[in-house]
C-alpha cells in the first residue's frame, strides 16, 4: 500500500481513505498515543500529505468526528418507519443503531469512548449528535405516552430522564456487543445480530424488568411469526 | 492554605488532600491537560511532595481510580437491602449509586469520563468496577426471573445484555443529573433527588416504558403511600 502515492487519486477519495486511517488508529491507540505517523502508515500516503489536507491531529480528530457522528445520525434516521408507532420507530431506530455500530466499530469506539474525553472542541460534537438522538428519543416517548392517552401523565423532566437512560442502555448495549465481538469467536462469544440486540433493548425498555420476568415479551405489532423477538430466547 | 506545610499533618491524611484535590482537577481539566503544578497548588503542597507521595501523574491517577471506585461500589453495596425482594434490592442499590454520584459529581466524572479512555492501566481498574456492578445486577435480573417462577426463560446472554443495558441507562442519567445540577439551580433545573432518579430508574427498567405510558408505575412493596414513586409525577 506504501508505493501507492500516485498524483491520480482524486483529493476528496485520498482524504476519506486518510479519515478510515485515522478512525482505526484511533480506535486502537486512543487520541493521545496515535501519531500522524501510524496513521499516514496506515492510509498508504506521507506525512506531510496528511498535513496538507487535513491540516493537524487535533483538526483530523474533528473532522473524525464529525464524519462518523453524521454517518450515525443518518443511520439511525434513515432506520426509522416513518409514520409507525412510537414503539415501532424506536424498534427500527435501534436496528439501525446495532447494524451501524457494529458494522463500524471504530468508529463507535472513537464517539463513545475518546471523543466525549478530550475536552473542546472535541467534546461538543460529540454532545451536539447524542443531544439530536436524546431529543429524537424524547420526542417518541412523549408520542408513546399521547398515543396510550397519558398525556401530561409522564412530566417533561421525567420524559428527558428516560430518553437519556434509553440513550446510555444501547450504547453500553453496543459497546458490550463490540467487546465480545473483538474478542474472538467461539461458540460462547459469537457477535448476536442487530436485530437481536434490538430485540433486548426493545424488551428492556418497553415491556420492562417487571413484565419481562414474568414472561411477557415486546414484540412488533402483527409480525410476532415472521419477525418475533422470539431469536434472543435461546 | 498554601502556608500550611506542617509536617504534623500525617502522611496519610495529606494523601488524602492530594488526591481530593487531583480528583478536582483531572474531573476539571482532565487526564491530560491537568498538571502536578495544579494539583499541588489545589491541595495546599509543594509540587515534590505530590511526587514523594504519589510517584507520578499516571500513578496519582491510578490511585484516584481505585478510590473512588471502591467508594462508589462501597456506597452500592451499603445501601442494597439485603435480602429483599429483587426490585426492592435494585431500588436501594439505585438510591445508593444516585446519592453517591450526586454527592461526588467530580470522583464519578473522572470515573464516568476520564479514565475509561487513556489507556491500560486506568481503563482495566474502571473495567473492574463496571464489572462487579454488572455482575451484581446480572444475579439481580436473574433472582427476578426466578422469584417469578421464569427460571430459563431468560437466557443468561439476554440476562448479560440486560444488565449491561441497564448499567449504562445509570451511567448516563447519573451524568445527565450532574451535569444538570451544574448548569445553575434556576426553577427549570433544580438538582432532582437521588430518590426521584432512582425511581426514574425503576420505571423505566421495571415497568417498561409500554407499561408507563400507559399510566403503570412500579413502587416500592407495601409502600406506596409514604414512598411511592410519585414524587416524580410532577
Amino acid at each position: 500500500m506504501g508505493a501507492v502515492k500516485s498524483k491520480r487519486v482524486p483529493r476528496a477519495v485520498r482524504e476519506q481513505q486518510m479519515l478510515d486511517a485515522a478512525v482505526l488508529t484511533f480506535a486502537r491507540r486512543g487520541y493521545s498515543a496515535a501519531s500522524m505517523d501510524e496513521i499516514a502508515e496506515a492510509a498508504g500516503v506521507s506525512k506531510p500529505l496528511v498535513y496538507l489536507y487535513l491540516n493537524s491531529k487535533e483538526d483530523l480528530f474533528s473532522t473524525v468526528i464529525r464524519r462518523e457522528s453524521e454517518a450515525l445520525v443518518a443511520a439511525v434516521a434513515a432506520a426509522v418507519e416513518p409514520g409507525a408507532t412510537a414503539d415501532r420507530q424506536l424498534w427500527s431506530g435501534l436496528k439501525g443503531f446495532f447494524a451501524h455500530t457494529a458494522a463500524h466499530p471504530h468508529g463507535w469506539a472513537v464517539l463513545h469512548q475518546q471523543a466525549r474525553t478530550h475536552g473542546e472542541p472535541f467534546t461538543r460534537e460529540v454532545a451536539a449528535m447524542r443531544a439530536e438522538i436524546i431529543a429524537f428519543v424524547t420526542k417518541l416517548i412523549g408520542a408513546a405516552a399521547k398515543e396510550t392517552g397519558c398525556v401530561g401523565e409522564l412530566a417533561e423532566r421525567e420524559v428527558a430522564g428516560l430518553a437519556h437512560a434509553l440513550v446510555g442502555a444501547a450504547e453500553s448495549l453496543a459497546e458490550w456487543v463490540n467487546v465480545r465481538a473483538d474478542e474472538g469467536t467461539s461458540g460462547e462469544r459469537e457477535h448476536p445480530s442487530a436485530k437481536d440486540t434490538a430485540a433486548t433493548m426493545m424488551n428492556f425498555v418497553w415491556a420492562g424488568l417487571g413484565r419481562l420476568t414474568e414472561g411477557g415479551r415486546w414484540a412488533p405489532d402483527g409480525l410476532a411469526g415472521q419477525e418475533s423477538a422470539s431469536g434472543v430466547r435461546r
